[in-house]
C-alpha cells in the first residue's frame, strides 16, 4: 500500500496527527483562525454539522425534549455556587470584564488605539457549559412536582480556553448541544441519564457508522460536580480513544447549590435530581479519524453534505449538452428518492475543469458515491458507479434505471461497510489482560490498542498507573460488569468489574 | 371593546409597552435573566425561532448561499481596521481580557473567591457583527475572480451591550443570521444587496404576515462602514416602526481595510465588493407587536410552534376514552396534511385540567386554530373550530372530514386575514405631508403614524428635525423615488425623493 500514490501526505502510517490536519485541509472542512484556538468551520464541514444537528434533534424531540436558549455570559457568582464545578472549569474560562471600548492616544506613537473601558462590577465568564445558568432558570420554573420532569436542550457555542487546540477535537470555542433535565426522583433522573447515553450510542452507530463502547467513567474522570458520568468511547485508526459524548447524573448537587426545589406529592419541599448530557463538533473529528483513508475524507452517507456527485464526461462539444441534460435529469430523479426519510443529496459538478481534477476533489471530500456519465453512457443508458469506501480505481457499470432503484440501498451498504470495518478494527485492537507485567509491557508498544482488565483499584492507584503510561480508564464498559470474578490486575482483589484502558485525544 | 374582559392587563390602548411584556409572559415566550440585558428564550418562543431559521435557511440556499461558522471572539486589532465600523460599535462591545479564574482569599471576609486571571496580551471583543472576522477569512479564500462570488451565511449569537434592553427587540445578546458575500463587480454586489432585501420583504410578508415598507436608509442611519443600507420597516400596532432586517452594500470599504483582493480577468489586482445582511430574534418581537391582541399572542400560522391544538372535552368518564381516541386519530390524520410543504403541527392537549383553563392558555399562546371535540361530536363526526384571529367566543361547527380537507386552506386564510389587517392598519396610518407646519403639528399627537414627505435636506437638517420630534427617517421607500417632483418639506427644493418619517423601537 505504501508504494501507491495517495492524495494525502503524510499517510496515516507515516504521521497520524499530521495526516488528520491534511485531511481537513484537503476536504476543505475547516481552518485555523487568528482567534487563539478557534477555527473557522467552512461550508463542507458545517454541512456535516447541520446534518448531525437535524438528525439528532429529531431523536431528542422523539424522547420528549424541547429546545430553548440561555445567555452566553454567566455571572461569576453563579459559577462559584457549585465548588467542584467551578474548580473544574476555572483554568479555562474566557472572562468578560469590560463592556465598551475607548479610543486613547498612544503616548509613544501618537496614534489612537482602542482600549477596554467601562469595567463591570461583576465579571462574566463565557459559558464553558451551562449547568449553572440553566439551573438558575430551573429554580424559577420548578415549583411543584407537576412541573417535573423538565426536559430541555440547547444548541449553542461554548468556550474552554484550550492550551493544545486541535481542529474539531479540541478547540477553544466549539458548537454543541447540552441537554439539561430535572426530575422528581433519583431513579427517573438515572433513567434519563441512561436513555440519552443510549441515544448517543445509537446515533454514533446508525448515523456516523462508529461502533462505540458505552460505559461509565471512574470517579477520576467524572464531570466536575456529577455523581455518575456515562460515556461513549470511539476507537480511531491510531487505536486511541475519543470520548464522543457524555451523559451525567448530577444527583442533587446542582439543585442544592442552586435551589431547584419543589413541593412534593406529600407537601414537603424537596430538591430535584438533575442530569446533563452533550455532544459537540468533536464528533466531526471523531468521524474523520474513524473512517478516512490515505486518499482523504470518507463520509458516512447519512451525514454527507452531498451523498452522490455526478460528473459529466464531455470530451466533445457536440455531445456536451446531451450529457449535461442526462446528468441533471438523473440528479432530479435521485432527489426524489429517500434515504432514512430524507431526500437524497445529489450534486452535478458542471464546472469547466479537468475531469481527473474534479474526481480527485470529490474523493478527498469523501462523497460516498461518484457517478460518471459520458456520451456513450447516455446512449446505452448506463452509469459508472464509484464508491468512496472502495479503492479509487474500482468502478462498476450499471443500468441507469437499476442504479436509481438501488441508490438508497447502496448508501445503506456503504454505511454498513464502514461500520463493519470500524467494528472489526476495534475488536481486533481490544485485548484482555489479567497480568500486571503484560499490562506494563503493552504500553511500551507503538500505537497500542486498548486493554480490558479486571479492576478494583482506588482512584489514587488508578492515577498512578495512568500517569505512568499516559493512559486513562476510558470507561467501565456496560457490557462487562456482571461477568465472572477475576483478580484485579493491581490489587489482586477478586472483582466482577472491568475497565478499558487506553490513550486518548 | 374596552369593557370586555381581556386576558392581558394592561390592554394595548392602556399601555402598549407594558402590554408587550405581559404578552411575552402570558405566552411563556421568554423571560429576563440575571445576565444584564440578556433573556432566556423559553421553548414556546424558541420554537418560533427554529421555524424562522428553517424556512429562511431554505430561501438562502435557494439563492446559492452556504452556511459556515466563524469565531465568536474578534481580536481587537481586527475591529480597528475599519475606522467607521469600529467607532460605530465601540460603545457596546463586551470585552474579554482574561482567560482563567483564580481563587484568592478575600482579606476582609476570609472567604475564597474567584477573580479573573491570565490577562491576554490582546483583548478580544465578543462579535457585535462579523464583518471584520469573516472579512479576514475572505482575504485568505479569495485569490482569483474564479473564487467569486463568495456567498456565505452564518447563524450565530452576537452581543451588543444595550443600555435599554427590551425582550426580543433589543437585548445584549441576540440570535441572528448574517450573510456575507464578496463579488467581482460593483453591480453584482449591489444586485446581491437588493436580492436579499427582497428575500427579507418576501419572508416577512409570506411567512410572518407582516407587510413591510422596503426602502433605503439615509446616510445618517446607515450601517457603520456601508455605502448603502437597505431596510424593511414594519409598522406595529402603536404605529411605531421596527427595522426588521437590513441589507448592506459595503462597496470596497471592508475589502480595502482587510485586503480582500483578487487577480481579475485582465490579470490586475482588484479589491472585491462586499455585502452583508441580517435579521435576528428581533423579528419575534416584531411579529408579537404586529399581530397580538388584548387576549395575548397571535401567531402567523407558518411560524406557529403548534398550528392546531385539539382540546378533548370529557365531561363523563364512560365516554372519555372514545373522545381521546378520536382526538388522537384526528391529530394523526392532520399531521399527514401539508401547509407550504411542511407537515401540519398538531398537539392534543390531554392534560387533566379544567377545559376553560386549557383553552385560555392556548389563546394566550396564540395557536392559530383550536379544535374542541366532545362525546356528541364523536358520534356526529363534527368538530368545533375556533380561530385565534377571530373573537375568542366565535366558533364554527364543521364535519370532521370536511375540516381535514380544509385545514391547510384554513391556515392560509388565517395568514391572509392577518396580513390584510396589518396592511390596512399600516396604510391608514401613513399620511402624505407636504407642509412643514402640518409636519410639526403631526408629531405632537399621541401615537402619531408615519409621514411620507418630499425630502431633499442635508444629513444635518435631517438630524435637526429628527431630534426635535424624536423621530427618524425610517427609509426612502423604494416605491416612491421616481414619482412627481414636489417641494422638499424643509428646503423647498423640487425633488422626486420621498422620505418616510416615524418613531421607532
Amino acid at each position: 500500500m505504501s508504494s501507491e500514490k495517495t492524495a494525502i501526505t503524510p499517510t496515516r502510517a507515516q504521521d497520524f496527527p499530521e495526516w488528520y490536519q491534511q485531511v481537513i485541509k484537503a476536504a476543505d472542512l475547516a481552518e485555523n483562525s487568528e482567534t487563539r484556538g478557534c477555527m473557522v468551520i467552512k461550508p463542507w464541514g458545517y454541512g456535516i454539522w447541520e446534518l448531525i444537528q437535524q438528525q439528532m434533534d429529531r431523536m431528542f424531540k422523539a424522547t420528549g425534549h424541547q429546545n430553548a436558549y440561555f445567555p452566553l455570559l454567566i455571572p461569576l457568582s453563579y459559577l462559584e455556587r457549585e465548588a467542584e464545578h467551578a474548580e473544574g472549569f476555572a483554568t479555562e474560562c474566557a472572562v468578560v470584564t469590560h463592556h465598551r471600548l475607548e479610543a486613547v492616544k498612544d503616548e509613544e506613537t501618537g496614534k489612537t488605539k482602542m482600549v477596554p473601558s467601562g469595567e463591570l462590577a461583576e465579571p462574566y465568564v463565557i459559558r464553558p457549559t451551562s449547568e449553572t445558568i440553566i439551573g438558575a432558570a430551573f429554580a424559577r420554573w420548578v415549583q411543584s412536582y407537576r412541573d417535573l420532569p423538565l426536559l430541555i436542550n440547547q444548541w449553542a457555542n461554548v468556550m474552554r480556553w484550550e492550551m493544545r487546540p486541535r481542529m474539531f477535537l479540541r478547540t477553544a470555542e466549539f458548537l454543541w448541544q447540552e441537554g439539561h433535565t430535572a426530575h422528581e426522583t433519583k431513579q427517573e433522573a438515572i433513567d434519563e441519564t441512561r436513555q440519552m447515553h443510549r441515544v448517543y450510542e445509537e446515533f454514533l452507530r446508525d448515523h456516523l457508522a462508529i461502533p462505540v463502547i458505552p460505559g461509565e467513567k471512574t470517579e477520576n474522570e467524572r464531570f466536575p460536580g456529577a455523581d455518575m458520568t456515562l460515556t461513549v468511547e470511539a476507537m480511531v485508526q491510531d487505536k486511541k480513544s475519543i470520548q464522543a459524548g457524555t451523559s451525567h447524573f448530577l444527583g442533587q448537587n446542582f439543585s442544592k447549590a442552586q435551589n431547584i426545589c419543589f413541593t412534593g406529592r406529600d407537601g414537603t419541599q424537596e430538591f430535584a435530581y438533575t442530569t446533563s448530557w452533550g455532544v459537540s463538533t468533536r464528533m466531526i473529528g471523531t468521524l474523520i479519524m474513524a473512517h478516512s483513508d490515505d486518499d482523504g475524507l470518507v463520509l458516512p452517507p447519512r451525514v454527507a453534505t452531498q451523498q452522490i456527485v455526478i460528473l459529466p464526461i464531455t470530451p466533445k462539444e457536440d455531445t456536451k449538452d446531451a450529457v449535461l441534460a442526462s446528468c441533471q435529469a438523473l440528479a432530479e430523479t435521485l432527489r426524489n428518492q429517500n434515504f432514512h426519510g430524507d431526500p437524497l443529496r445529489v450534486l452535478v459538478d458542471t464546472r469547466d475543469l479537468n475531469g481527473g481534477v474534479k474526481k480527485w476533489e470529490w474523493v478527498k471530500k469523501g462523497v460516498p458515491i461518484r457517478i460518471e456519465i459520458g456520451p456513450r453512457d447516455v446512449e446505452s443508458r448506463k452509469v459508472c458507479i464509484q464508491r468512496r469506501d472502495q479503492a479509487v480505481k474500482d468502478k462498476e457499470f450499471a443500468d441507469k434505471e437499476d442504479f436509481i432503484r438501488r441508490a438508497s440501498d447502496l448508501l445503506g451498504e456503504i454505511h454498513k461497510a464502514l461500520l463493519d470495518k470500524a467494528t472489526q478494527f476495534r475488536d481486533e485492537n481490544i485485548s484482555k489482560c489479567g497480568d500486571l507485567d503484560e499490562f506494563h509491557q503493552h504500553w511500551s508498544q507503538d500505537n497500542p490498542g486498548w486493554l480490558l482488565t479486571p479492576w478494583a483499584g482506588s482512584p489514587d492507584q488508578e492515577d498512578v498507573l495512568s500517569k505512568q503510561h499516559k493512559i486513562t480508564i476510558r470507561c467501565m464498559p456496560i457490557d462487562g460488569q456482571n461477568g465472572e470474578e477475576a483478580a484485579c490486575i493491581l490489587t489482586g482483589k477478586m472483582t466482577q468489574a472491568r475497565a478499558i484502558w487506553g490513550r486518548s485525544y
